[in-house]
Formats: structure tokens, C-alpha cells, sequence
């Protein structure tokens, strides 16, 4: 980051999250707006850990992208931001390969620290 | 509750919530809307501890009520709804006895099971 580079906002960042989720592009959200350091935790009882890095995120973002057949629906709210902090709700309704059809509704909770993600968390 | 009570959805608690607690009604709206074995997840760091029962989260909102001086500003988003689980966030700017003034910023999370909050958590 430059100098001149513009630091974006909490709402900034979360808008910005948004508006490329819903057109389904993830992981240019992931690659354009996380630190490099970001923890990502999934629902309690999941079987996927917590990771702790951008690149391992991504790398998650690609094989979860890769076992998807068929999206039959993808709804985000707007953001709700409080300080350094952004949640919002996604129904993710989708064909898994093997696994047939689930409906996945989540809270998740990001924060924000010097323009980026620096968490997200996953409340199913 | 008798059989005849209808059970209200998430997003109807969740509006019940908010409405009650942007006119600071919040003891009233506990009352109301939380189950008995209700948990409290403060803040990592906070002095105070969680709470697992409605009696307890009633006490402790009595005890912060008791120590508010004046209410600056106290604003609520509307909630955002995922599956049994809501969301929003909470500007409460207030001065306290001998702490003075202070604007908290949080995202809460509640979790919803048979029309009541079984569990509230708050991310500052």
C-alpha cells in the first residue's frame, strides 16, 4: 500500500464484500479485501479448521467452489457495522457433488482493521 | 405456553427485539423474548462474566441500568436474519457514574429456539 492509497472504511469494505458476493465472486472479494493474516472460523462442529492466512483461505474458497454442481440461490443482506466490526446474513442454496442439495443460512461476523478483513467468522 | 399461544418466527422476535430496545426498553424486551436457560456471551476481555439464565441476564441489566448517568444516543440497525440466528448492531453512547462518557459499538448475535432467545452474544 501506498501512501496515497485511500484507507476504506468499515461500510466501505462491507459494501464492497457484498456487492461482489452476490454476483457470486468470492474469491475477488477474498483476494482484493483480506489481510494477509486473516482468521477464518467455521460454525462450531465443523470439520473444516480454522485457517489463518489469506492463501489459506483462498485455498478453501477454490475447494468449496470446486465441489459446487449447480447454485440455486445466493441471498446476502446488506450490512449491519458496529466500530470495526460488519455482519450480515447469506442463504447459500446449492447441488454439491455427492452430497445433493443443502441450504446453508449464516451470520457471518467480519472485522475490519486498516481497510481489511482481518476475521470472519461463521455462525450456521 | 399453552397450545393455543402462537410461536413466534426469528425475523418476529427479531423485529420485537429492535423495536423494544431502540425506545431502551431492553429489561422489558428480556422479559418478553428470553428463554429461562438464556446464555450472555460478553465481549473477549470484559470484566463480566457469562450468564446461562434469564434471572441472571435480568440482574446484570438492572446493575448497567443503575450506573447509567445519560443516555447520549442509543441506535439499533435492523436486524439481519439467518435460519434460527439474527443479528444487529448497537450504538450506545452514554455516561456512566465515575466512568464518564463512553460510545460502545457493538455486533450482537442472538440465537433463537421456539419463538424465545436462547442465547445472546456481543461482539465490540
Amino acid at each position: 500500500m501506498t501512501t496515497q492509497e485511500k484507507v476504506m472504511t468499515t461500510q466501505e469494505v462491507a459494501n464492497r464484500l457484498v456487492e461482489l458476493c452476490r454476483k457470486s465472486d468470492v474469491l475477488q472479494a477474498q483476494e482484493e479485501l483480506f489481510a494477509d493474516n486473516v482468521s477464518s472460523i467455521e460454525p462450531a462442529g465443523s470439520p473444516t479448521p480454522v485457517v489463518n492466512s489469506k492463501a489459506a483461505v483462498l485455498e478453501k474458497g477454490k475447494q468449496f467452489a470446486a465441489i459446487i454442481e449447480e447454485v440455486h440461490g445466493n441471498e446476502i443482506s446488506d450490512p449491519v457495522v458496529a466500530g470495526n466490526r460488519f455482519a450480515v446474513s447469506w442463504m447459500f442454496d446449492v447441488t454439491m457433488k455427492g452430497q445433493g442439495r443443502q441450504k446453508m443460512e449464516e451470520i457471518c461476523l467480519y472485522d475490519v482493521k486498516d481497510g481489511k478483513i482481518v476475521s470472519e467468522q461463521f455462525f450456521m
